[in-house]
């Protein structure tokens, strides 16, 4: 989760591994190593203090499970199977042993209910504010992840639920999608697919570099959330500008060929279709109008 | 790395993973996962400004080249093979492009000694000072890993290189003793192993820990560093204690069947039998005098 990134997380990726590894990204949030045992899947995510959260407005429970589930999100974007997590921690020094354990139920909490295995970590204590990073391992579902670069021209774009206003509290509180993005690949095919921690805009337009397509959104049938309402309701913009714009709602967005689609919105409740794959352009259509629509994310302010 | 553990790492570890599933420990510094396909070496650590190094003094450059290399160290204790590294950073907002860089290069400068891959990240910046935290994965090397469990009464302790008085550069500068760990289990059989990082009487006391037995270590044959004698000439202790008590040494210290230590230490230069496990008590013996010996480490100064 980065208060903004300082340079894409791309610096840390693409070098060439020796032997039989495959590297799949750079664009993904996780990475996919290829073993004797079919393919891994490794994620890290790190959460700070002041730009993640504010800890003393959360509490230590609240960040743990965070912490965990921007991992499970990640994962959950590529269908896969989360399995292993190890954590470290950098505690304030005068945060006290009642936070530790707070955080570590946290965790463990939003770990249990993918049953996940919290195996190892790292805990220090320092003059700093938390600091807490995990590592989550899973496994690909049917041996195959379902990437951001697989959007195809002509795909209906799909959204798990509404959009907006996370800040409200949602970005502490989210599900993680884990056990629908497995439902949705059991069924698809899909074709790429994203969870939104940046903002519908933004996180949707990376499918469409890492896919080479273009996409058009429709306006009226973005789903919106209460708390973008709410959030329009004090701000001046509208609620659309936050479903669009807002970051970590963590519901995912996919493509797919669009009578998979549709049978898929038949078999699942919950899922929108918002949008079309082209082949370039990147457009919003209100009212039969297209504008161009700016890949804008959400800096995240925490 | 931890300015000072604020609870045991144990506090992460022991929970129930479902399925076949094995995790190994609690102690060790890096967990196990047995998959399909064997056994898989897990380890995190994090290092912090101003606890385990400070960035000004040592630059990114060696800070992200140690951050590699104590991950590194970890999968040496277990004599495994180091593969896939993830990295997260929380940068301070002002440190600039340079720093990340160097950061990235001294991570990668590590990795590629040993063939491991950096295949993702999370690059954050905030407020805070340089934080960054390593996950390292690796294999078993011929199935089975090294653990700190295994040492047997009448087991020949040995260290494979002199100690003491790291703060005086090696701390940041040390090379991970991965091949060395290889060769010995391949030659072994080794029967319990271990990092120096929290200083020799700690770090063996582990191994005592974990393997029920107790310890006596010569005086005499403790190889002493020669920055050991610079620090005690500073400090008024003596170069022993500092082999004795200093952290971030980096060495291996293992036991095996002595007449199996006697054959390595013909086969392998470098190598030092420094003690003798005993079923119960913990020992330094000096002139032939055995007193008692206080598992006290180092307190990371950073």
């Amino acid at each position: 989760m980065a208060a903004m990134e300082f340079e894409h997380i791309a610096w840390l990726r693409g070098h060439t591994p020796d032997g039989d590894d495959v590297i799949v990204g750079p664009g993904d949030d996780t990475s996919v190593v290829r073993t004797a045992a079919g393919k891994h899947l490794v994620t890290t995510d790190m959460l700070l203090d002041g730009s993640c959260f504010l800890l003393a407005e959360a509490g230590a429970y609240r960040v743990g499970r965070k912490a965990m589930n921007v991992n499970l999100s990640d994962i959950a974007a590529m269908a896969g199977v989360p399995r292993w997590a190890v954590v470290s921690v950098g505690l304030p020094r005068e945060a006290g042993a009642e936070v530790a354990r707070e955080l570590h139920r946290g965790l463990c909490d939003a770990a249990r209910i993918f049953g996940v295995a919290l195996i190892g970590g790292d805990t220090n204590s320092w003059d700093g504010r938390l600091a807490i990073s995990v590592t989550l391992i899973g496994e690909a579902m049917g041996g195959e992840p379902v990437l951001r670069s697989g959007a195809r021209v002509g795909d209906g774009i799909y959204v798990t639920g509404p959009l907006g206003g996370s800040l409200l509290g949602h970005h502490l509180d989210f599900a993680p999608k884990v056990r629908i993005a497995q439902e949705l690949h059991r069924r698809g095919p899909l074709h790429a697919m994203i969870d939104i921690s940046d903002g519908l805009a933004k996180d949707l337009h990376h499918i469409c570099e890492e896919s080479h397509v273009g996409a058009v959104l429709f306006a009226d049938r973005i789903p919106v959330s209460d708390a973008a309402v709410e959030m329009a309701s004090r701000d001046g913009q509208t609620p659309l500008q936050h479903a669009l714009s807002d970051g970590e709602d963590f519901e995912l967005v996919f493509t797919a060929d669009p009578k998979v689609g549709a049978r898929l919105m038949r078999e699942i409740p919950g899922l929108h279709a918002i949008g079309t794959i082209l082949e370039s352009g990147y457009f919003l259509e209100v009212d039969g109008v297209r504008q161009i629509l700016e890949p804008r994310g959400y800096e995240h302010a925490f």
